[in-house]
């Protein structure tokens, strides 16, 4: 079955050559910029890609909302399988997107957008129909895995552990979206989706690791900790929670030893009990084996990783109560309900009172607002 | 869809009640041995189940080769789809019970044999229609997993550690199979089946923890290395190697941080790059969750793991040379060539030169011929 090729980036690379050696799959058309079909098999018209009877199946590795959703709605309207490699596509979009292809009988597929080579979706996909998920976790954004692990391991400072990130091509030059969490939490939100039939879009909320420093990790080093930036999901009765924020981990937990750029992915099912997956998220081989593997399992039946009547809902991030670590100038700690405070410096260091994550976000922008430097963490298992 | 349970123990309850909610799937009777039949439900012939056309499929999960093969026979000759978690079954019998299941169009798989809810094989067989699977390891059996990892937190010795699993149901009354690695091995042979489409049924090699002391776990842990029994297996250039033993891995390895009774499983992917899968590798609801996404697969459209040309092999365990250590009577050290050698109370603690796993097997064995006491270790990552 031939499959066409949106974008010829990084990606696009990967699962073109992937395609030449796939089973039952092969090589069909790429979708190149004007100027840039330089090759027989590229194209500069997504129209030559739709109306060719021999595609069976396109692949979007372009990444962006436009023109990305214009060419999936009109694949899919062709009933084209359609696949994609883009989170913020599926995030936005996702809804409108499963709508037409069940309406045009087209697979719709997208493991390579949460966690890239490790799969997730596709496992928490099957395992839906028979087990349910109590939760889900993960360190899903390898770019702030890599600083954090720097820091701790190096010893080095937020800013030299970008800047090495970058070097080796694990952050971009923009690193906003990774640094903040929203690369993170767009994954979340399509876990949740997939796992919940409800895609969370409001009520969502994301701590980055921007405000870190190496006198925190330090701190955390010698109690033992090591912080991670972790995506959570699950149930509330009503809807969904669905965050991303800094965690503290005891030694020896199994997030611990996530190293470098890597993810992790956990479910908990009722059933199955919890489940982790370790690998790259990012990558041309990587992401582009995770967008080969949506496409064998189109071929051999399974087209879609949401249900046709899932929803968009409001996530609920005030339900659960926990401890956070928090640092912030003397002159504010008193706007956080303590357990205890150690001062040194005018900088605050203490354990918060429980705070639902809700209350925790809120308080760190109440403190931004009025000038304050804070980093906070969940203290976690 | 109707599913049949053949065994009502720890394991079909679990498959049982699972099956009463999962989507698409329905419960159907369950097999019981004679005077064990109190409820309408039950069944002591499987000439009821095989001949009843509302049962689509049957899950197996009775364990030993008879009369679970004659039972599978008959299932998969009726054109019904047939799932076990029936490890010996499936490395003694499972290129038949593939032979028949292809020529009565029959889905025939068995994920819960292999990592229990961990979704090994699952992954393995996505993963091999586009991805070149470089090799495969893991920790797959809990009862010595539990062991060691007592032996290393709680300093117990091997019998006090054994004594505990026993207490908690980690382990068997007779634990022969666990504690050898004869179970880790069939595993193995099986993930060896799915990703390189060879079964090797000869030439395998097992050593297992029966031999490990409480003084070698004190030695590992003043160097910072952790044992674990592991599972290895891969391409050689005319067949595959597959083999089991114990292995010590430095503080911070992945493999260290499995605690308890928890399995991991592992593939390198030329292009995915490394897979883990952490999770419960026995126990009811886990282990009838492996044999659920299996029915749910079969339902979505994948109906097999094997291929239908899978062939016995016989492993070549020559091919690659590692460095070992050597725990032994110092009158016997001679026999092994070594590169460091230390003797204490007449016991000498060598680290070999590098020999292949089939000389390091060859040597133990000569040894406890000549009435040795001997344990040996692997040096991994």
């Amino acid at each position: 079955m031939k499959v066409a090729v949106l974008g010829f980036g990084t990606v696009g690379v990967g699962v073109y050559e992937m395609l030449g050696q796939a089973e039952g799959l092969e090589q069909g058309t790429v979708l190149v910029r004007a100027g840039k079909n330089d090759a027989a098999f590229k194209r500069t018209s997504i129209e030559d890609i739709i109306s060719d009877p021999e595609i069976w199946a396109v692949a979007e590795v372009m990444g962006g909302i436009e023109p990305a959703f214009s060419y999936a709605s009109a694949v899919l309207k062709a009933g084209k399988h359609f696949v994609t490699s883009n989170k913020a596509l599926v995030a936005e979009k996702g809804l409108e997107l499963s709508k037409l292809a069940y309406e045009n009988n087209a697979g719709f597929m997208f493991s390579a957008a949460c966690g890239g080579a490790v799969p997730i979706l596709h496992n928490l996909s099957l395992a839906v129909e028979s087990d349910k998920i109590l939760s889900i976790s993960g360190i899903l954004n390898g770019t702030t895995n890599y600083i954090l692990d720097s820091m701790q391991r190096l010893g080095l400072d937020y800013e030299e552990a970008l800047k090495d990130a970058q070097r080796l091509g694990y952050a971009e030059a923009d690193p906003a979206a990774d640094v903040s969490g929203m690369d993170a939490l767009r994954k979340i939100m399509l876990a949740c989706a997939v796992a919940y039939n409800m895609l969370p879009t409001e009520g969502l909320l994301n701590e980055g690791i921007e405000n870190i420093t190496a006198e925190d990790v330090k701190h955390f080093m010698v109690r033992g900790y090591t912080c991670r930036l972790m995506v959570r999901g699950g149930r509330t009765d009503e809807s969904v929670y669905a965050y991303v924020e800094p965690v503290l981990f005891r030694a020896g937990a199994p997030e611990c030893s996530v190293m470098q750029n890597n993810n992790m992915a956990c479910y908990e099912g009722e059933n199955s009990g919890r489940i982790s997956i370790i690998g790259q998220g990012a990558g041309r081989y990587p992401t582009a084996s995770a967008v080969l593997r949506d496409l064998s399992g189109i071929l051999s039946g399974r087209k879609y990783m949401l249900r046709e009547n899932c929803r968009a809902v409001k996530a609920e991030n005030d339900k659960f109560k926990q401890l956070y670590y928090v640092r912030l100038p003397e002159a504010m700690a008193s706007l956080i309900p303590a357990e205890s405070v150690d001062v040194e410096n005018k900088t605050a260091r203490l354990i918060t009172k429980p705070l639902s994550v809700q209350e925790m976000h809120s308080k760190a922008a109440e403190i931004r607002k009025n000038g304050g430097k804070i980093f906070f963490a969940e203290i976690g298992g």
